[in-house]
């Protein structure tokens, strides 16, 4: 069952004795469509580390609002466009029953649990000044909600230059 | 599909030469009546992080356990009470077949798959001295074990003062 | 339905003014079968924070590539051989209609799915030199893909020492 595991020792990286942790924030400002709207922050958010001047140390991200959530993915428009809302939609129906629904008179009780379920939060290393994800693996906002909104992704970056 | 790119330059916060950043952990103790039993721990989270001293950074919590979970929702009753629990009940019903509990006679296969989907722990910014979350936006507990449990979570803040 | 809240001043640890936060960062390299295979990181992740010297902070691991994910669980054979995967099947079946696969003329439409489910990361609190886990809880690496990888999980510590 197991996989091997790695037998040479670990190289550490980072142990920079002279140049001190520094931790730093921003918050990136996005549009979506809402409706399970997944949007590409790759881009911006490796700029941002970039921007601060960290080059080994940890990044956190998180969207401000309990109806949409953070992950990963290859953004690819088959998978960001049908796949995973379809997956979603077998899980958390649109047009299932919600108690919060019928508590608020509201229509987004599908969209909370979902982002429930996938989380408000991602934790990424910083490894020479970015994130190393692979090829096809980009961070992604998903927006459960059912109409347009404004999201605020809040990002910290901490570690030594 | 893109939703528009935020035009400004970032602004960078926290980019403090004085004050060193310090690492600071606490940990957290609630009592629960499991069975989907979900906690809001916002109160007690910020209050923590407030304590530290800590303005700009990150903080990290972990529930100690393999049958409990942190997320994030909207604290209201018809969501924590019904609407989270359902959908994991499809997903993983709790008389649905585990081979977990075939092979240690116990009765929460469901407890382990909900916890794994959902998370051990979460990752959060901490800006101004709190967790910048939205009004309708809790940090819970979710407590998937078939009977009432004490919980730890662990909880680490990382900044600068 | 709420808990009783923890009602002693918290304890905080780690708020050592002599030493200062350091970071550092190093890779776990495992191969895997595919195919919902599930490894135990848990003794490697221990011990690689063990090398860094650092006792108070916090470590984030990420693994690279879009097809695998990092989660908690019990590490016992009827739960990482059957259970999970079994629930996964049920949300994002092997042998569902994926776009993803269709363009792409790919297998491994729910492999993604999964992934971005379960998510590609975990942030831990480190206390007294390792991530404070329950005995049954371990941190493992689901690789989803339909053939055997080798993964790369990528791991940042930060703290005092």
């Amino acid at each position: 069952m197991e996989g091997g595991e790695s037998k040479e020792p670990l190289e550490l990286a980072g142990v920079t004795g002279g140049s001190p942790v520094r931790s730093v924030s921003f918050t990136l400002t996005r549009g979506t469509q809402g409706n399970d709207h997944i949007l590409d922050l790759t881009r911006e958010l490796q700029a941002g580390i970039q921007e601060t001047g960290i080059r080994t140390g940890q990044a956190v991200a998180m969207v401000v609002g309990s109806t949409a959530a953070l992950t990963a993915t290859e953004f690819e428009p088959g998978l960001v466009e049908e796949d995973l809302a379809a997956t979603l939609e077998r899980i958390a129906p649109r047009d299932g029953r919600y108690l919060h629904e019928e508590t608020w008179n509201d229509d987004n009780g599908h969209s909370h649990v979902r982002a429930s379920l996938v989380g408000p939060s991602l934790a990424l290393p910083v490894v020479e000044g970015r994130v190393p994800l692979g090829t096809w693996q980009q961070i992604v906002l998903m927006d459960f909600d059912t109409r347009p909104r404004t999201r605020e992704i809040v990002v910290n970056v901490m570690g030594v230059g």
